[in-house]
């Protein structure tokens, strides 16, 4: 089983990699770019078996609570968890 | 018009992040976790009538263009692009 996780800055996040993006891609010739924002993108393969749990919805909370605890800053960002069976 | 960038290490390239983030969630206690690959997601917005185009086809074939120029190394990573309208 495979999660696919989603952490972006929060809106009104000041982000500098975005802003460093937008104007590379200026530099570069692209014109009509009106924002960027980078965040990142974790793939997790889960083990069927894991814990003894086999559906997608307790996947999903173990994935959210993976999030909580180490891959997401709450205050600062969001995430999104999509699981793949 | 929105367009949604994910850039990804293509498989066999090593990736330790990933694995720092794998070994992490272990010592927290998570098991089952097989494998964990990380990667980037970007997302641009772009003015609707930037260079003329107005519509998803034109805004995929320019932001692919700025992935090969700028969002990816496509020598170790694959991207993949998506576009909301």
């Amino acid at each position: 089983m495979r999660a696919r996780v989603h952490v972006t800055l929060k809106p009104g996040v000041l982000d500098p990699q975005g802003k460093a993006i937008a104007h590379a891609l200026e530099a570069l010739g692209f014109d009509g770019v009106a924002d960027v924002r980078q965040g990142k993108y974790i793939e997790i393969d889960l083990e069927d078996g894991g814990s003894g749990e086999g559906n997608a919805g307790a996947a999903e909370a173990r994935v959210s609570e993976m999030c909580e605890k180490l891959l997401a800053n709450t205050v600062i960002e969001n995430y999104r968890v999509e699981i793949d069976s």
